[in-house]
């Protein structure tokens, strides 16, 4: 049905991270607008920097209208059933965590496809996955979700190594994506659920 | 007299902009050298992150010293005549206007000339006049005015589709131009005056 | 025993910048994993923009492993040896004064390689020295150190300065990057020292 699974893969990762993003606009009290530019950013974000960074330019939404398209559905329809999605708080949170693991493999692949070298495949993964976040957060004028106790970017770094490791043994792409998706979002419900961080350091 | 509208409007855009720039950082106390750089980054930032998406580098103030200059210039001007301009009030929130409306048009254009989709355009001139006053405030810390209740960027939406429409129609480029640019002046005004604002929504 | 000054200088600048964010992102109280992203956006923050903005992309670390791996090993020991790298506070202003002017002249240089003109070769090599700390401050939500009353960008820019002039005075190219560093590095100390800082103005 599908042609293409990095499609898929992207479309669904823009969904999760638009209505996080909507979410987090709509708990700053921002106008409808605002939220929607928020809704935006959070969503496109990541990978804006990956491609800036790469110079595969003009960056992936100004050649995809549909990605914009998307992102303004969602938010609306985000905005909209509000009251519905806030009673699924857990929901919403398996969005988040999906739209991790989804952009960390675009990012994975994307870094593969240029060639470059494994570790900075790892870190451009890491950047496509949490910096949609980060901006969302420096724009709202908050501690960055990354910098707080919470366990974060690691688990795509993570999600990233076991990547590149199912890839080496001639995993079939496809799979690889599947089970480091899953990894990444069980990492995630598990560290939060349990609240589990770094041991605070004596600096 | 002028060989080039398009240059006329960004050299206007470049004043007003460093004018609102310099004004913002005096206002937060720093030094002279601070406001000079706050100045820059307000009237160059919005085209940098323009062309930084659109892969057209260097970005446009790396190949022409001469806004550069036009930057220094006015913001050591705006300093020296600060208690003429500062009862001129209106006169500043006008210049202000004027550079959102002029570097809007700016986006557009080069939007078009790259050849992408009509919606992204006005995505680009939104960023293109927003951007500037969006690190400007990121960097003297405080929430950017893009997110506070008064409609901003909304504006810029309006007359990139506006302008599209007149293109659309065959209205020639250098009056549309003119045209977006006052209703975006024009707009900005009635909603400052109005205290018009997006109704408070009951997320 | 070296085959290019270069290189030296910009390991040298990235090991300084590394102790500098590590250093930080402790005071801020950041778990192991926050530590050592303050510490690799610090180090190569600079060259990034730097590169985004003329279009050398993929960017410089992405080329090359080895820069992450020399931010690795020098952030970790500058958590283990911190107790006895803290002592020496003015070890640790010296080496973030010596990032500043490293990395300022690796900046300029790229710029002439690139044939920009001698004002914009100035503005990169400012840019270049400077902006890993702004990105520094601004994820860790403190204002930058460089809008702060402390004189810190007109340093690079007056190093910038003095190194054109050197070439074009046909100075031995080496020569001129290790005058330039001193310069930088002297001038910190003596702003710091004497608590040196633009009058400031009644605006």
């Amino acid at each position: 049905m599908f042609s293409n699974t990095s499609e898929i893969i992207e479309i669904l990762g823009t969904i999760a991270f638009a209505i996080s993003g909507t979410f987090s606009a709509m708990q700053r009290k921002l106008d409808v607008f605002g939220v929607l530019i928020i809704a935006f950013v959070t969503s496109v974000g990541g990978g804006t920097i990956r491609d800036m960074l790469i110079g595969d330019t003009p960056v992936a939404w100004m050649r995809d209208v549909q990605v914009c398209l998307v992102i303004l559905v969602t938010s609306v329809a985000a905005i909209i059933f509000k009251t519905y999605i806030r009673k699924l708080k857990v929901t919403l949170f398996l969005f988040d965590s999906l739209g991790l693991g989804l952009f960390t493999v675009v990012g994975l692949q994307k870094g593969i496809n240029v060639g470059l070298n494994p570790g900075i495949c790892i870190a451009l993964g890491t950047i496509t996955g949490c910096f949609g976040g980060i901006i969302r957060d420096i724009l709202l004028n908050t501690i960055p979700l990354i910098f707080r106790r919470e366990i974060y970017a690691t688990v795509c770094i993570f999600g990233g190594a076991v990547y590149l490791l199912l890839l080496r043994f001639q995993v079939n792409t496809d799979i690889s994506k599947f089970m480091v998706i899953a990894i990444i979002v069980a990492t995630r419900i598990i560290v939060v659920q349990k609240q589990l961080s770094f041991p605070r350091m004596r600096y």
